[in-house]
């Protein structure tokens, strides 16, 4: 009987997408206005969804108020009101598109969480732009 | 050719977290001020989702006015402005977590539709934690 | 140049409608399922706005770090996992309608800010039912 | 390493729930009034899924402005501000209900992306109902 | 103490912008994809709201169940699932903009209401474009 | 007869909380983590509300494709992908506080409407906070 708990968060944050490998031309030919070398930000959604048996005890998967404390310490705590590109170890060398941010929050929650435990990562970087990635 | 057709809905409903044959500290450390032994509550927002093939008579997987009857009288009229730990039989011994509400619906919705069509619930116990079961 | 600064924030509870000097009947009559003797419960969201001249120096009309505590003092601590009838003193006898709560936050919250802001409370009891009040 | 990424838009449409080989009565008894020979209309907004390997190159999945361009010229530019049966030659044997509506923008989108892409697309017919397909 | 009181409601309708007394290229050069005389539609989303005292008694404005009451004898049966210039009397000589709309929406419910409470109506035509009206 | 037409827009914009004129002590006690030199971002929701008579002729206050075209060249092509303190000539010297922001637009937009029509801002910084100004 396994059942799905999802938790949404947020955070703030600066980024610019571009390579360091690349020309400013190729870069603006990738990736436009979103190379802005001054940078431009988002206010990133979060949904984190943990897959796994309800705890016959507590009628819980995961106590929420665990899952909030990791989601505090491993998300928001290191990327909140942070330029992505400079501040966050993880994109030093990656390119912060919504979809190396959603792979970088999965592997950093899924070490926190047991293994008995499913994971998904939902990251809206717009009411109308989002991705999802589950491990796979 | 399997298409899912959902439908939202919702009820109002108080609730406690605990354990009869926990005592009040335990049931305290555990389920925090949820415990309240005077109740809180919630409005709870509810996703019926149904997958079936479409009828190629109708276009439909299933007439959206039969889908919400059922919802009605198995969600709406069994829980919305209810006491869910006093007044609803299924949580007599049944601790009232969304992980366990969200399997009791699906239990009550699963009894009134055709094993042609695939279920899941997804429940909103707050716009920022939500529970999925499909039955597996 | 004034400008409204707004700040949503959110608690649940549990409420009764229903006047101690009224019949069963009468509150039924009345109130109909919001009576229910053992309680419903919303999860109530909130907007706080206050409207004022912007500080020149800071650029803000208030501290929104400020606001927020003042919020998390006043209503949140005060009302969330709370049953509004038995344990918050300002509804032992007054009747916890949206309209009633409304203006109880909105006494409380002006309480504590300057006079130079004006204030209006906006509050959610479900999605679809909101009320306003702003002093008058 | 697999990513979900995903894209909303919107079209406005009337549209009317009917079979020309069926009498009106019968229309009416299954369509109610869906049926109304002068038609109804709806605010349709759309969430297309794209699920595929990030590019190690750009980190993309898929360039979103492309995935903007595909959903422009075959939903939008197609639909939006349409009669359904009478303007959009794919209704015009085939009632538009929110299910067949689906699979035919499915199959539209699904042959403008590479075969590497899996699809999903999501459409809501009003903020309560909506319905899912992707492909099988 | 005045409280504003607030209910959503919604409905669907097919409509086009035009004037009969018009040319079709006038209508066209003034209401573009609007005046496709095969019709098109919205789902409209309402917010009705109402000021008025507190009622010592009840904690009420106005009760909330006869607030709905006059939203669906008013306006969602007289524009559900309806053509507003073929079906709806008030539109047979008055272009259906979502100003006219909302007026017309507004006198509805003004001639309904009794006079010590004052009226604002707010029409969603899309979620991106909506009108307000107070009766000024 | 008045009524109000409200457009909803957005831009993604990078910034910085500080005053030049401050010790980064002194902007670091006042501003928090907003003061990050590296930036941060906000996906800026706005909506525009434009207050005026109906016009006969048309049904319109204003034609919503001419707000539209205003909104695009004053706010959108002015702020999206930008750094607010590096590019936007606003705010070289004034710090881009919600409230410095929301004033910005209503003096651009102001400019470019009759003055026949009232004009009120209304910006979210993010989902939760949000500011309104209207030139009072």
């Amino acid at each position: 009987m396994k059942v799905t708990v999802s938790r949404k968060a947020h955070f703030n944050a600066a980024h610019r997408l571009y390579r360091k490998d690349w020309s400013f031309e190729k870069n603006d030919e990738i990736f436009g206005k979103c190379n802005n070398p001054n940078f431009h930000g988002h206010n990133y959604e979060l949904i984190v969804s943990v897959t796994g048996e309800i705890d016959e005890d507590t009628g819980y998967v995961i106590d929420m108020k665990i899952l909030k404390d990791i989601i505090k310490s491993e998300v928001e705590d290191a990327f909140d009101h942070k330029n992505l590109n400079i501040e966050v170890p993880e994109f030093k060398e990656l390119n912060p598109t919504a979809e190396n941010i959603v792979v970088v929050i999965y592997n950093k929650m899924r070490a926190k969480l047991s293994l008995n435990l499913d994971l998904e990562i939902t990251l809206y970087e717009t009411p109308r732009n989002f991705v999802t990635y589950s491990g796979n």
